[in-house]
């Protein structure tokens, strides 16, 4: 893939200078770049190496005086970041799968594969499945009866859809993603004691010893459009009603989506997130790496997890949170400052008790 | 799969009013549920929406009065969720994997396969590998040189079982699980820092550099009967005796179990869980999401830890714990909420300061 | 495998007392050996159990009396868990995959296949991908167009590795490992919450609804010598350069590596640890299980982290930390213990603040 300044420029939406007929075929940090890259700094800093390096052509921050870096031509993006992810769709040159079905691969008669689709070497589609036009499924995939995978959409190497899962156009899963594992979900013949803690906040009462039942999952996933799902990540199939993934969701990799969960649109999730069964996301929210959140509670739209934020309860929408158990990342850093000072604090007590009650503290 | 309301009372072990004769083929949320639906409503919250939808069937609480919903039949159990174990597992259609040997598997010649034994598409199964009667391989497994597979086993999409691995009976992975990857068990030439700061709390002395030589894992894995295993959770094999899972235990998504860990009965352990190397957990032990066991501790019958609770140290039987470092529940709550009221106690002491020693705290 | 005392003492550079001539296969401990095994009995703790088992030789610590055991003969190396790696090594009888190409597997005829490798059932090797010699490739695997494998590297069962991957030599993947997902890389057409809050600390500003544009991952993965990968462990691309791993790096199961990180030489990595996008750790570092990285921080040379620190900013070399947010371990320590005295430093606030001031504090 090579195109012209002018023609990257006009497809990002951004502005060329200098010579738009330069030809280019890929993207390096400024020192390491060749003749054929874009030499990307976005920021001030980045572009005092764009001279060690060979490009001829940078892209850069709104402002930058270009000429001043010795370049023949450059492209400018009034939001850097975002013009960059056009950019980098065009340079891409992704996973190069052959295309058309595989010789080693199995497609049973009973499923319905699109136009233009491509199915990688010893992946596997089931009876019943409906592959849309245009997908591209890796090497290894699985897709399971009865599911429905939409058009333009890519599974890399060993992604594993179980039976029942519906899933939106534009769908990129990660490789080894598993959609519609059962979910975790056992009961004990008589009332458990987590049951009982739930109730007390701690006491698990007379302890009997009981194994679990296992409850099926008979609802499956349904997932909607523009999605993604990283590499390894686990969605688990709905008890009785479909575990549900809105439009425009991200995924990153190792996060778990228990049963009957529900997220609303356009939400970011990053990787190694938990969301236990039945909670429910709104749109627009943001979780955090290795965050946590309990089963059965609601986190409104908007809502913003730090890294390693623990949801134990519900949070009203808007909110901005951070630590175990999650708070307002305003009073989390405030708490956290106070607590650097607590060992100090006692000893400071401890002189005040002795000055009033002239004693001192014995433990 | 369709039965009568009787025949599913009776299996269940629930009682039955009104027309048991009616035919039901699924469950359904009341709201969404066709004729053809059981309505499930095990709390009067869920009842109210039985009339919106057209189940004639509801499945009700005890004492539920089922005729005020104009329904023509109702079951109804003493322990509702505990009834739903035994009703989904009736409905349950499962992943509709083909019957048989695939054409695409590859079965090696020194496997031992039982009688009505199913094995997907692409699936391997190693020399030595024995497979017991009625179990269903899903596509794209591997179970390895010497390793054994009880009756009745459900390997999902994926799942890897590597060599000299021990399965008991009724076995449940779901897809991608991993069972017989190598321990994480590494040593320096001389004394390394992390051995020193486990010694000294915190000063790791000297630093000298040194690579890694690994310790070989040369035991195995062994799980009882009855155990379920979530997608693309680790168990590691063992260094010099296997690591072991006792029967009835059920392990969530995304989970690690390290090299020669030893599990009791009947435990209980959600997603993305870690229990690090040659630590031991008692009988009827339930882990909640995102908990971390540190390598080496004892977890005694019955300990239960809520979500994302960090074990690094001994635990009791019995104990009820949450937090990082874990404590007990309610310590726990109680310091919880003595660390919200911290930065005004900060001010009071200051004030105290001033008004006792005439002083400004100055930090 | 079988070997003499005197073969295994010398091997692993230890020494052997009684008859060197005995013949050994495996190893166990002590209370379970046979009298083909060698009884490990590292510390004096261990060595009760020597009478127990059928062991004639075992493995035991410095200046152990090794004849007041019973036994014929004994191991001993001045340190004996360094020791136990060598011996471990030699008995380790590993996946006992079929040797040679399997006749399921796929080898693309634009791959380059070295000597005496041995590639499993239902693996893909694509166009452009180099295997050096003495590679062994488990079954299920797939490795991508134009990346690399050195010479002795083993992948076990079902790893995959994408497309422009470049891995030394001796590299060892445990089941399922991913190398070479996309990165998590997202961006929104105007500036996004996430951008507000990190400005300003937790104020998200505006709320304005916006979907995720993607960054494509155009940087593959460099690994360098000697590194290991746990079972489900994912190392994501690059964005512009290669995601970096040092030499001699060990990384257990579960582990997510983000996008752009770089990570020296001679780190250990343990399960469940998140390292987010464009980190960069030194050389040495030990990070313990469930420990959580932020994106854009450095991580200093010889730092170890307990388990489960999240780590939220920068740490210079040489610290150890615990605790989220992360701190030094002897403070977390302290502030630990003070937390325990916290209810009961507010109640005598309390009494103070009624001596001095007359008062009951009211909330």
């Amino acid at each position: 893939m090579a195109y012209t300044v002018k023609q990257i420029a006009d497809a990002i939406g951004a502005d060329h200078f200098g010579d738009g007929s330069l030809v280019v075929s890929g993207v390096s940090e400024p020192a390491q770049a060749t003749e054929r890259d874009i030499a990307l700094a976005m920021k001030p800093d980045y572009a005092q190496h764009i001279v060690t390096g060979a490009a001829k052509v940078a892209f850069l921050w709104p402002d930058a005086d270009w000429q001043s870096f010795g370049l023949k031509a450059a492209i400018i993006a009034r939001r850097p970041r975002y013009a960059l992810a056009g950019l980098s769709a065009m340079l891409d040159r992704g996973q190069a799968y052959p295309q058309g079905i595989h010789p080693t691969a199995f497609v049973d008669q009973a499923a319905a594969i699109g136009k233009n689709v491509s199915i990688g070497a010893f992946a596997c589609i089931a009876a019943g499945a409906v592959i849309g036009d245009d997908c591209v499924i890796g090497p290894q995939c699985y897709v399971g009866v009865n599911s429905t995978l939409g058009a333009h959409s890519l599974l890399r190497e060993g992604v594993k859809i179980g039976a029942d899962v519906r899933i939106g156009a534009h769908f990129i899963a990660q490789p080894s993603a598993i959609i519609g594992g059962d979910g975790f979900s056992f009961v004990t013949p008589e009332l458990s004691a987590v049951e009982k803690v739930r109730e007390t906040l701690g006491d698990q009462g007379d302890i009997a010893t009981q194994s679990w039942a296992r409850i099926h999952s008979l609802g499956g996933v349904d997932i909607g459009e523009n999605v993604e799902v990283g590499a390894n990540t686990c969605i688990d199939r709905g008890s009785v009603r479909p575990t549900k993934i809105g439009n425009g969701v991200k995924i990153d990799n190792l996060t778990q989506i228990g049963h009957n969960v529900i997220i609303g649109n356009d939400c970011l999730i990053c990787a190694q997130v938990g969301i236990a069964g039945s909670t429910r996301i709104g749109n627009n929210v943001v979780l955090g790496g290795q965050t946590g959140v309990s089963d059965n509670v609601f986190i409104g739209d908007n809502v913003i997890t730090g890294g390693a934020t623990k949801v134990l309860s519900n949070i009203p929408a808007g909110r901005v949170m951070l630590g175990y158990p999650a708070m307002k990342m305003e009073t989390h850093i405030e708490i956290y400052k106070s607590l650097r000072k607590l060992p100090r604090l006692l000893r400071d007590v401890t002189k005040l008790q002795k000055a009033i009650f002239n004693t001192d503290k014995n433990d």
